[in-house]
């Protein structure tokens, strides 16, 4: 140990360190100042940015035997404080720079930095240093945070008066407008508690857990030694499969009855096989998280191991055995059959193009590491908190297989420091009751980011083969398709991920007749999770790509081919739906001029060394899920105002701001402040079950339910006169003050065995325009600009929709160039898994809206979360087609596989 | 568990606790806002006060389950900052409000509480208020608290500006100025970390101990089992006598080769016996302190039980059976011989008087309970960090019952919420020493308040017999003197204390002819430590009741009687020693016209109901350790300024500030700003041996030893011309930039067998009054105004000398009054001990000083701190003879004991 004197914040500390000690784990675990964020521990992210001696610091990586006695110490909580905001963090929150806010405290403290070296720095010196110090923001593409440094900037430098970072309520409403949400201050002042820092300030007798996890991917368990690891230091309990007290399988809850399996495939704790590297075989319960890792090493498991079937393909052999013995590794088929025969048109058909395609296992990506805790709280229910987006989905899924009465389990979600989908699965949540209902104590989880890459789900890999058949104009008449989908060892929404494809696979055009085929095979990759465009990215990566094999067949520009074969009124969908609106043409108009423009602009600035290219796609996702979805919440009149109860669970994409928007608009008549209403949302003990939030569906589903719980209690307060009773008037007369709001999707209805049907009452439709830079030399491509078109029908927060666009088109853009999770030990890494960071981003975006007002939309919005990540990696590969005359059809679009194609001649 | 969010100082923050856990706990342990702070943990001391909805709340006795969902709880961190003082803050800075500091935020809780309900309060409002919130302050006997609230209160009225709570520095020095102590600003905003602040911040794998002690004061041990608590969770380890490497010995370190015993009496895990309540058996070392304690409850200590000899006479009696098998109950015995023998001159004397007295077992009190942490520091060395006073001194005294290499130990003390001397004696230092070894960890250890009071030492009462002998004239002629000194069964520094009977029984006059005897006497009550004034107050209650006495049998007011007798040129200590100065006469002249307008507000204001008095006593205690006493520094030139180095250990007296204003005048020539002064003090691996923190020593000893190192330092940057060489030109020549300072007060002797000698080389003196009120229905004695002219030589800091004069006069109210750890059940609580609240010590305290310059003080200072509590006491139960004409001889003179008084017509 060492003893140290530091300045933490100005304030001199004296402490004893571990000089091997890194500084985060310092400040966050001996100091509780977990505005430093524990996100990669590898100095990839910079959540653990502080300032040392006034110098910029990974602390993760920076040991405490580096740290010189005296040393001050900068943490965000040092920089400005919840009543006293720095301009750094009042820009911020004006620009919506925060997020899921996992990432803001390590922003917050480098603009610091790099205001303190540089006070004017132009937009490309402020994207310079975040990407040189490491800065990684999974949820806005790093715009707001460089909108918010210059005019922190211009406020310090005096040009600005400080109170032009501060939002201005406009015209009473908080709908449609730019109203901060309400968690900005406590993200960018690092006093947002998300479960790690939660678990910090767990009850001492907390234990912390470890897991014992499966080093292969495919294997028989022979045995499992407890016993060395049970005398190590601090340890409580080691337990095993044998400690589950129910079924030890997490439900997968089939959709389908033709799936051949029956969803009870995924084990809590391993018992007979090991399904994927990283399952959790064993749980050390201990005193320290160190001492569970140290003696999570000494557990001996015993193996026989067996063939790893890591691609769909190599799942599919014939010689392959059954990775669930019983079911078939292809368990699910999915058709779909539209219109004609297709065979007969494709014979007819004027012009005919046909490719295959492979979309990668892209990983989420989150700066935050999966984490959770459980305990029993004071009515004896086991509590779990998680990240988890589907808490009443979540509970049903583990239930049984903890063993454990419905009424006696508790789910909770911390703030998450982002998802985009991952945590539709449950991950820790079983592992965290087992370890609970073991040791009847509080326990702790949280996994390394190693960990968290291998054992949480991914994008699934689809390898798709399509077919278009045009006529002579291009007006598309024919499309046959075929896709497997690599979805891991775990059956959970497989079946749906699958008929996604079918759903989306030529969406935004009018094809009469489709024929098809797509299946679900099981492999011992990681599992498929949900991830936000949800099987539209693997689906729009053939049929948007495919459209611009059309159209340089034909010789016709693909932007013009689009716009002959988008929805038009009397058009259906791939599912034989009607759209509920038909925006694309006002959007393709919209888009045209800059498009001549940005195919000019490629001209005239490719060179030999540089090639320019433009290209083009469109998206299209549903909001919710399939058939008559829909959502409960409540709104409850209090004396302080009214209190929205419901389970919107929140990413990071703003769930607390929609609620905030939606009840406020609803609840107009009353003549409210915003900050009257008050939120209490997700937490299953306390509010009622709005349905997970994925698919676009919050803004909608659990929007028109608050509208309508909204619309209930106004109804009770509503006096004979029109006028409102008071609290104190609604209490007098002895009427409720609670009022339920549930809201049907009724007007949807799911789909067939063929695929058809009207599975979402409202879509969103995108059109996307990437212009890239390929340097001849490297392969390399760089977006240069994005523009999209987004009808999201009418907006509730403007900063919420802006930050989703940006967000989705920058992991598209990670998908379409560098992000993918094939090789475990390579990939397991930020870096490795190819994040974008600052520079990888266009400043240059450009979001246009066609805010068509959706007529069962809460106040006419749609969602939003999915389109921006539906298509835009497609643009990206048309242009840089476009560029080079190179088609990739594998993604990611990595520079040796482009400078291959450049080197190959095939343009 | 719950889960609740709370608004913690206006941040929203979620939470899980336990519902039968308590506020403070959940804020300290789970939130680490250390501010809040844990004193007696029982509601009586105020330490841990923060707000709970606005409302006053002590958090140690609120369980979290009342504490609503949404509350808004205020800790002292939420109401200012070091970058954002609050005006109550600002104020408390100003008025040197904060000593030890430990009291203060529950303080500034307190007073913003107060001010929020009472803008406008009056003095006595803010007293009352105080008292009724049971706020304990135990250094500054309130009025500096006072004195703060009432200028917070204006500024917050707008009717001062707030500059006005800032200090101004003066004149450009920092000697004799009210410049704040340096950790001010860290003690009244809660940031300053003391060992159980510490303690919460260790690396997570530390250990936390707990004590298995006896519950019986004097046994054979027959068995230890430990076998149960091995197994209960959490449990890491358990030890005992066995698992010591070392000889398992505390050493007394026997001053004196006539002490019968060897020092080595104090076991530190006891083996074949148990010497008193609380002797430390066993320590169980686990996860968390609960675990801990539950476990130490299920160690099985087999025990023979002994008689148990509680007082002195008790252990002194024929059939006493010998505490420690080999030594004698009366292990050591004083003779005082000074001039002719008595006898014959008492048969001769014109007036004789003698009486019998006895000093109670005065606790210590401080608001913070005992604590400590250790570990291996990165050379290896077993680092020990606990409020030691004496960390060379305790170094030598635990190092061979560890069994560890000198070297390889090393002492630091942590900031501590008080000692006021118990902390002299090495209290936990070795369990911990002990526990580290035997784990190889981290370990930390804190007593609750009732281990605090029962296991560490206290105040040796004294059984006193005393005669004097005066001519005619009230000319003091001979004095005899008995006294028997209940040590408990440790022997350290018994001999010494013992001693200090014979300097200061009659000390202040000139008594040429003395004879007595005192004997130090083991028993099996608590064992005695240094208390400021260590046996002073003892002699003095002896001495100046006895001068009252006298003066009633003559017939003579007793102040001149008094005036009469004091030393005077030609007069010599009872230890034969003349004063180095005379400041009595000057003294008393300037009290004078204060007693005389007492007396008559006495007799104007007395009524039947509340008789009114006035008491007079003279006080005086040597500056350092008996004999030629001295200190090392160090001083060394940086870049920023220069560094002071020593071991000058705070009880929270102010060392910071003592050193910062020695070295700050001694380096007057340099011109640097006190800013520029850093200092490293109390740690061994760090900084010379500058002896133990007692006696009011250091600001002699180690300011003279700062004084020669600056002036050191100044010599070596001294050029040719006189101007003085930069750090820069230091460096570039090549000369020594670290200056040894050391100081001996070679002037000083040590007495020899008949207690005669020059002990001390500097003295303090006071002169005391008391103004008391008594009820007569009740006999409660109140302390209306104390008045004190002090000579303690020129004075470094006003602030800190006027806190020591404040804090000693409130301690002599107690001990006159209620204090007592007798009865180890009910005497083991703050209030239970009777600790003096706001309202037991009077508003109006009037210092006086006399800075006679001392010859040889750095820069004419004394000490302080033991002065004003040598004899303000007995001022007080003087004060009450004159008001009701009981004499009160056995302290404290409780109302029942003055009712008794009254009742038995004995005046």
């Amino acid at each position: 140990m060492r003893k140290i004197m530091l300045y933490v914040n100005d304030v001199p500390r004296t402490l004893v360190v571990d000089p091997a000690a890194n500084l985060m784990d310092v400040l966050r675990r001996q100091l509780l100042l977990t505005g430093t964020k524990d996100g990669c521990e590898d100095g990839h992210c910079g959540a653990c940015a502080v300032l040392v001696d006034g110098k910029y610091t990974l602390a993760c990586v920076t040991k405490m035997s580096k740290i010189p006695d005296g040393a001050h110490v900068l943490t965000v909580e040092g920089i400005g404080t919840p009543d006293k905001l720095h301009p750094i963090q009042k820009a911020f929150i004006l620009h919506g720079a925060a997020q899921c806010g996992f990432c803001s405290p390590g922003f917050v403290v480098s603009a610091k930095a790099l205001l303190d070296a540089n006070p004017a720095p132009t937009r490309a010196e402020v994207r310079d240093w975040f990407q040189k110090r490491h800065n990684v923001c999974r949820c806005n593409g790093y715009k707001p945070y460089v909108d918010a440094v210059m005019d922190a900037a211009r406020v310090l430098r005096g040009e600005m008066p400080e109170t032009a970072l501060e939002y201005k309520p406009e015209n009473g409403r908080v709908w449609g407008t730019n109203h901060p949400r309400p968690t900005a201050v406590a993200k960018v002042t690092g006093t947002l508690d998300y479960g790690s820092d939660l678990g910090l300030k767990m009850p001492p007798d907390t234990l912390r857990l470890a897991l014992v996890q499966a080093k292969v991917s495919h294997a028989n368990i022979l045995s499992i030694d407890t016993s060395e690891a049970e005398t190590m230091p601090g340890v409580h309990a080691v337990l095993t499969h044998k400690d589950v007290k129910g079924k030890n399988r997490i439900t997968g809850l089939i959709t389908f009855p033709t799936n051949k399996g029956d969803g009870w495939d995924r084990p809590i704790l391993c018992d007979e096989k090991v399904f994927q590297y990283g399952d959790a075989i064993a749980i050390v319960c201990a005193d320290t998280e160190d001492h569970a890792r140290a003696a999570a090493e000494k557990v001996v498991v015993e193996l026989e191991e067996l063939p790893a079937y890591m691609s769909a393909p190599a799942a599919m052999a014939e010689d392959a055995i059954e990775i669930h013995p019983g079911t078939p590794n292809v368990y699910y088929e999915q058709r779909i059959a539209k219109g004609e025969e297709t065979g007969p048109l494709m014979e007819s058909a004027g012009y005919v193009v046909e490719d295959e395609f492979y979309l990668q296992r892209q990983p989420h990506l989150t700066v935050e590491p999966d984490v959770g805790l459980a305990y029993y709280d004071e009515e004896g229910r086991l509590t779990i908190h998680s990240k988890s987006i589907g808490l009443y989905l979540h509970h049903a899924m583990i239930a049984p297989g903890l063993g454990i009465e419905p009424e006696k389990l508790r789910l909770v979600q911390n703030p998450a420091g982002a998802t985009f989908g991952y945590k539709f699965s449950p991950t820790m949540e079983a592992l965290l009751g087992v370890a609970a209902m073991a040791t009847g104590r509080s326990v702790f989880l949280r996994y390394n980011y190693q960990q968290h890459m291998t054992y949480t789900g991914k994008r699934s890999p689809f390898f798709v083969k399509m077919k278009f058949g045009a006529d002579k104009d291009g007006k598309l008449i024919a499309m046959e398709s075929d896709w497997s989908v690599d979805h891991g060892p775990y059956s959970e929404f497989g079946d749906l991920l699958t008929l996604r494809g079918a759903q989306f696979m030529g969406a935004g055009y009018d094809i009469p007749n489709i024929r098809g085929l797509g299946r679900t095979v099981a492999t011992n990759h990681v599992w498929g999770s949900a991830f936000r465009a949800y099987g539209s990215p693997q689906a729009f990566l053939a049929s948007e790509s495919l459209m611009d094999e059309l159209a340089e067949k034909m010789g016709v520009d693909p932007f013009e081919l689009r716009y002959k074969n988008i929805y038009r009124p009397g058009a259906t969908t791939p599912t034989g739906q009607a759209p509920e609106v038909y925006s694309f043409e006002e959007m393709f108009d919209l888009l045209r001029p800059k498009y001549q423009a940005a195919l000019q602009r490629a001209e005239e600035n490719s060179t030999d060394a540089h090639k320019k290219g433009v290209g083009i796609s469109l998206g299209i996702y549903g909001c919710g899920l399939d058939g008559p979805d829909g959502a409960e919440a409540w709104a409850e009149l209090t004396e302080a105002g009214v209190t929205i109860y419901n389970s919107w669970q929140d990413h990071g994409q703003g769930a607390d701001m929609g609620t905030l928007g939606t009840a406020h608009e609803a609840l107009l008549p009353l003549e409210i402040g915003p900050e009257q209403i008050k939120l209490v949302m997700n937490d299953t003990a306390r509010v009622p079950n709005s349905g997970p939030s994925g698919g676009s569906r919050s803004q909608v589903m659990t929007g028109n339910a608050i509208r309508v719980a909204c619309e209930n209690l106004m109804e009770g307060m509503c006096k004979p006169d029109g006028s409102f009773r008071t609290y104190q008037e609604m209490v007098a007369e002895g009427l409720p003050l609670r009022y339920v709001g549930k809201w049907t999707a009724s007007m949807a209805s799911n789909c067939d065995e063929n695929a058809q049907g009207a599975p979402f009452a409202i879509y969103m439709y995108g059109v996307f325009m990437a212009e890239v830079d390929v340097e001849v030399k490297t392969g390399k491509t760089t977006v240069d600009k994005f523009t999209i078109v987004a009808d999201v029908g009418k907006i509730n927060n403007k900063l919420v929709v802006d930050g989703q666009i940006y967000g989705g088109i920058a992991q598209g853009i990670g998908l379409a160039l560098s992000e993918d999770f094939e090789d475990i030990k390579k990939h397991s890494t930020m870096l490795g898994a190819g994040v974008p960071f600052a520079r990888d981003i266009p400043d240059d975006i450009e979001i246009l809206y066609v805010e068509t007002p959706r007529q069962n939309g809460p106040f006419g919005a749609a969602g939003v979360g999915e389109l921006p990540l539906t298509s835009p990696h497609v643009a990206i590969v048309n242009a840089i087609k476009n560029a080079t005359g190179v088609r990739i059809t594998h993604l990611p679009a990595r520079p040796e596989k482009v400078l291959a194609g450049l080197n190959n001649g095939s343009h």
